[in-house]
This record gives structure tokens, sequence and C-alpha cells, in this order.
């Protein structure tokens, strides 16, 4: 009953007709995945006036991060991005992290970690990249934005999304491609009513990723070594954001309670005792160690994805994507900003106040596009006294800029471009209206 | 994360975009999901060459029957179908069905019960109507193959679907509207590691319901005043059809168990307590009485369907659909069939077998669009001694009808309605290749 089927289309013959019943477990692969998230990144990447470009940073001899590098760098190009992987010494890194950051030319930075012994140095490394151009979403910003489920970093504009950490955000992804999210709720969500343990609860994937899937409304119940945790945003999902509760509860109370589990552990003797999965559990693995054995997996579970790297790489070129429309969108807003609040300026000289450009200016100066600038916001507009021609057309003209600004900030960028002429028309017609009938 | 936004598009603005929260339980009306059906309809009704006819039967002075008799001719019109109501005597029902049964021009039959006081009456009036006009889904055969999770009425070919009662296939079509059945996994299973609770285990609605959904791969708690039975193929979905178990469970045992629970207690005292369901359980409800309380339910489910009448009368609509495909389907197979046994006697007549078409004519006698005919099937069929021009002739021919007959049951309709002058050519020019060669 499931499939949505014409009655006069070829109706499907089962290969068993009395049950039609197939194969109980769907295996779905990275690549498959991948391959969607990548005709989506095609689609946007067409909308570009421009190559994106990716530096990649390689300071260390480890040939993981080598094949990694060189993986990325096939991925950009296949796809229909730039790619220059730059080797450097552990002496330069930072210096070659400043200039990428300054180049206009470069869109994205990736550093191939680890680079130092110390963790610590590699996370101080980790900050130095631009927030504009930090791809893999490592930044403090992005990371504290996630956790606090801020989806925007120009509130209350929301023209740039917060960038979203790859690993944690591939996960995502393959819970949307099988369907987890329900795009019939709400955006936000959509992963109301899922129950979700994920075992690994590292600061890199494991506890982003759980916080990530409560944001989205899921009660995860997030297991390492230590214990279970539960992040939820609480009963009925009445919060903005998750809460962490510690728990009693071990990993064998958490899978009959589970929709979806989801594995990370990185070692090779780790597997899920899969008795102890609620029967049609979704099960994915982000390790690179096989977490689950596969032939017993099948035997219980709905879905089983058993790796998630290729969508890994494809969130990388997402997320540049992002970067890019980001900057698009900051360059944009910045300059609407600025003619909202030339508008004011030419209206206020002649004492009337616009309030359609005014709101745009202080949404602007909190997102961060606008410096404050108190003596125009101070200047207090006043009617025109009633009665002349000029006062007519005066007050036709302001209809037309505060229409117009009332409809810019919903506008995409070229949109915004091409209402460009339309308001120099109007603010020189308005300056010349005006000066007449102060005449 | 959730909604798959190009970076370009413009970005929605969230009305409080710090966390972008809209309400958390998303109530679909009945109106929607039988929109999305009816348009389903109309794109098939368009692929017919004539005007299904839907024969209503009322016999009674029901109210209740009359406003329903009303309301499907109504959408019957609407939706470019004929609708005729016969308005019968309680002593004329069985003739009345009986001469719809035979009337060419007919397509379906919907008698409006309750006619007899007995119940048991009204059954066997029930068994009355045609199975091929039964677009309720009420004969016993229907309901047989509903339990059996038989899903075609012409096994091996499986060509003509078995039709399901309305009421329970409407809860189906709404559980796929809201993405309940995930479309990744295989038909057939698409409710694997679901658990959905029915309150009410009817004959008429109830117990189908539990058994199609435990059919499609869900866990099933069917619960009634005597208790609960879960119904399911079993661990890891390995049976071809629902088993039905005892259990001492409570309703309120089953309640934090369910993604999904349903309702359809005719009561208007019956309120389900919502305090028990699981945080963002999706609850539907086909009592005509409210068996949630809207706004509290609304606090804790993820989605809610107050009602779902609208819903069962597109189903309706879509079973007289299926009834006139089933119908159209039988009327070629059988002609078909007349063919394969036409070729198989050309070629026996003439001592050689003609394996595609064999095959076709058990595959029909055993479907039941062709009797058993011994003496044809009895032939044995030899090889032609190889070597003469003509021998090549008829063995290209040979190959050509063998392709030919590989192929017709794969195709639609209209498809092989196209194969059939290709056809009587081959067997026309076969026919005298042999002459040639016998000579």
């Amino acid at each position: 009953m499931a499939s949505v089927q014409q009655p006069n289309a070829p109706t499907p013959k089962p290969s068993n007709p009395t049950s039609s019943i197939p194969d109980t477990c769907k295996v779905v692969s990275a690549v498959t995945i991948a391959k969607s998230l990548l005709a989506e990144v095609a689609k946007d990447l067409q909308l570009l006036e421009y190559k994106p470009k990716l530096v990649g940073l390689l300071a260390n001899e480890d040939e993981h991060a080598k094949t990694y590098a060189e993986y990325s760098a096939k991925t950009c190009k296949e796809n229909g991005f730039d790619f220059d992987l730059r080797v450097v010494s552990k002496a330069d890194i930072e210096e070659s992290i400043l200039a990428a950051n300054t180049d206009k030319n470069v869109h994205g930075i990736i550093v191939y970690y680890p680079i130092f012994p110390s963790p610590r140095q590699d996370q101080y490394i980790q900050q130095l990249v631009a927030l504009e151009k930090d791809v893999e979403g490592l930044s403090h910003k992005y990371i504290f934005n996630m956790y606090q489920n801020i989806r925007f970093l120009d509130i209350p504009m929301c023209g740039q999304k917060s960038i979203l950490p790859c690993t944690p955000l591939a996960v995502v992804k393959v819970l949307e491609y099988l369907q987890i999210y329900n795009t019939i709720m709400a955006y936000g969500n959509r992963l109301f009513g899922k129950t979700i343990t994920v075992i690994n609860r590292s600061e890199v994937v494991g506890r982003p990723l759980a916080a990530l899937l409560a944001n989205d409304g899921a009660k995860v119940y997030s297991v390492d070594l230590d214990g279970v945790q539960i992040f939820t945003r609480g009963r009925g999902i009445k919060n903005d954001k998750h809460e962490v509760a510690e728990t009693d509860m071990k990993l064998e109370d958490c899978f009959p309670l589970s929709d979806v589990v989801v594995t990370g552990v990185p070692s090779k003797a780790y597997k899920v005792d899969v008795n102890m999965l609620r029967d049609g559990a979704v099960c994915v693995n982000f390790s690179s160690d096989k977490n689950f054995d596969g032939p017993a997996v099948k035997q219980h579970a709905s879905i089983y994805v058993p790796a998630i790297g290729k969508v890994t790489i494809a969130v990388l070129l997402r997320n540049l994507l992002r970067l890019c429309h980001n900057r698009d969108m900051a360059e944009s807003y910045k300059h609407m900003a600025r003619q909202a609040r030339r508008s004011m300026d030419v209206c206020s000289l002649h004492g009337v106040k616009i309030e359609a450009a005014e709101a745009v200016v202080k949404k602007a100066i909190a997102a961060g596009y606008l410096n404050e600038k108190s003596d125009t916001l101070a200047v207090e507009g006043s009617p025109l006294p009633a009665g002349s021609k000029d006062k007519t057309k005066t007050d036709g003209l302001m209809t037309e800029l505060e229409t117009l600004w009332s409809q810019l900030p919903e506008l995409n960028i070229k949109e915004q471009a091409e209402k460009q002429e339309e308001l120099d028309r109007l603010l020189l017609a308005l300056d010349e209206s005006f000066q007449k009938e102060e005449k």
C-alpha cells in the first residue's frame, strides 16, 4: 500500500507475488547519499558568478591527512571548484592561514590535522582561520551557535546561515536522506518524536552531533565510556535549545528505546550487540571502523548505513558554497544598509521621517552591517504642511520610497541589485521635490 | 538543518530568528490529505478512455446514510465520475445489486448500510456485490487477501491488485502522507521499525487496519475493551504476513512505546489521556467523535490528524479506478492468454515447442485467465532437422516469436494492444514457413 501507484501504470511484478516481501534491511551507501547532495551543490554552484576556491593547508607528514587532502582535491575538481593544496612547514602554518584569510580570491580554508603534538596548539591554529572562510565550521563562534541553536550570523537580518561542523552535519544529512527527518513537520522540529542513541561523545563529532539532533527535536542518548547523557529540548520540545541531563541508564537500556543508533567508536574490536536493538532500528556508522557486524545488523535493522565518509566531503563543498553565499549576502546587505541610511539622510535633511528605511537601518546595526551613527537616528521628522502641488508630489515619492524599503529586505541578492536604479532615481527625485517645496 | 535550501535562494526569515522554533504540533486536516489523493485520482482518470460510473444503492431511511450518499454523489461529480443514486425498497435491494452486477455500464457499486435489523443479513447483502464491482473492498475474497497479505487477484500474472476496505486504507493513506511510511525502504516493509497503537478492533475497521499495518512491517498494539493484542510479522519481520499474539499489556503500557496512536472509539465521552503519550507521538483519529482533546494533544504530539472522513471518500474513488483498471487488465490478459495458446497451437501443429508462449499459457491458467486444455499442453515439440533455407527462415521467425512472448507479459495494456499486429503477422508468416518446410 505504501507506494503511490497509478492504476494504469504497469504493476510491478514482485518476485514472490504472494507476499511481495523483499530483503527487510535496506543498506544505503554513502556514495548514494553523497550523490544526491552533490547534485544540489551543482545546482547552487550554477547560480554563482565565480568559481569558489578552497585552499588546503597541509603541514604534516601524516599519511591519512595526505590521502584526505588528495581526496578533497579530487572531489573539488570533479564538482567544479578550485582547489589549491599548499604544503607548508609547521613553522609557517600560522602565517599561511593569515595570508589565505586576507586573500580575496580564497573562499574557504581547510587545514589538515594533526599538526602539533599538543591538541591545544592545534586548537589554537584552528581558531586562526577567518570565520568567513572556515569551511569546516570549527570556529568557536560556529560551535557556540550550534550548541545554542542559533542558526544565523546576522540576526535579525538572517541573511547569513551559521556554518555547521562537517561530520555532525554529514550525519544530519544522512538522516534527512533516510527520511528520519519528517518534512511534514516545521523546520527545526523535524526530529520531534524520534529517539536517537549516539555512541561517541567526542568534542569533534559526538557531542556536537547529539546537540544538533536534540536541537532539531530528537531525544538523544549520548553514550561514551563515562555513561549516558540525555540531550532534549524538554517535554513537548518547549525549549528553544537542548538541555543535557545526567542519567544512570546503561547503553543496553538505550537500545530498545531508540529508533536510530549512530555509532562512532574508533576501535576495530567494538561491535554493537545487535540483539539489543529495537526491531527495525535505523543504524548509521560514522567511525572508520565498522561498529556493526554487517550480516548480523541486517537481521534486525530496517536501514543500515555502513559509513559516511563520502557524505562528509560533499558537506564540505556545501559549506564552501554557504561561505560564498554569506560573503555575497554580507556585501549586499551592507550596501543596502548604507542606502537605507542615505534615504533617511535625504528625508531627515528636509525634516521628514521614512519609517521603512529607518527599520532597515536599525536591523542592520543590530546585525552588525552598519555602525551606530546617533546623529542620523536622532533626527525627528515631522509632516510637511499640506496643500501645495509640490507637497502632493513629494508625498507620492515618499510612499514609493516607503514601499521600496519595506520590500528590499525580503529580496535576494540579485533582486536587490536590480532595485538599485529605482532607488537612486527615487532619492534624486525626492531631493528635488523637497527643494521645490521649500523654495 | 532539515530543509534542503539553496544557499542563494532567499533565506526564510523565522519570526523568532534566535531559535526559529514554530508550533511544535503540526495539525494536518483530512481535506489537505484528500486533496493530494484526489490529484492522483485525476491523473489516473485521464488515462481511462471512459468515465467510470458508481452506483449507490440506498435502501433505508437512515439520515446518516442519506447524507453520506449525497456527499459521495457530490465528490464523484466534482472529480469527473458518474454517480447514479438508486433509492430502492428493502425488498428490492437484492435484485438491484444483481442487476447492477451484470450491467456493463456500471463500474462500481456502493450499498449504504444498515439495511436490515440483523447485521448478519446485511453481511449477506454485502457478499452479493460482484467482486469486480465492490468498491468498498468488503467482499470476503478481498478481506481474506488483506489478512493474508496477498496483494494481487491474479497470481502469478499480478495484473490486478486486490481491493482494500476504504476506512482502513484511508488510515494507511494518512500515514503515507505523514511520511510515517518510509519510502526509502522496500514496498511492503515501509512501516518496519514503527510501533503503532490502534484503539478499536472492530471487524469493519480496527482489526483489518491492525492487520494492514502489521503486514506493512509495523508492530501494532490492537486495543479494545477486552484488552491488547500484538500484530506483527515477527522479529525482523521475517514472516510473509502478520501474526496475532495475546498479551497482558494494558493500554497505558502501549502508549509510551508507540510512535503512532490511531483512535476509533465511537463515544463522545472517550478521550485519550495525552499525558501517557510518547513525547512527539503522531496522533490520528478516525472516529466521528473526537477521541483526542485538541488543545491537550497539541502539547504532546508532533502531528495530529483530528478526522479522516474526507480521505475515506477519496479512497473510494481510488478503489473505483482500481476496479476499472482490473477490469481492463483482465480483458487484456485474457486476450493475451488466448493469443499465447494460438501461438502454441500453430507451433505444435508442426511439432515445434514455443517456450515463452507456453510459459504465458501456464501462468494464465494458474491466474484463472485461461482454462486448462490438456491436449495443447501435452504436445511434445521437437526441433526440426537443420540445413534447409526454409528451416533458417523458420528459426528466425521462431526466435522473433519467442522474444515477443517473453516481452508481452511485462507490457501494460496499451503496449500489449500495440503489439497485436506484429503478433498476427508473425504467426501467419510462421505458419507459411512451416508449410513450405514440410512440403
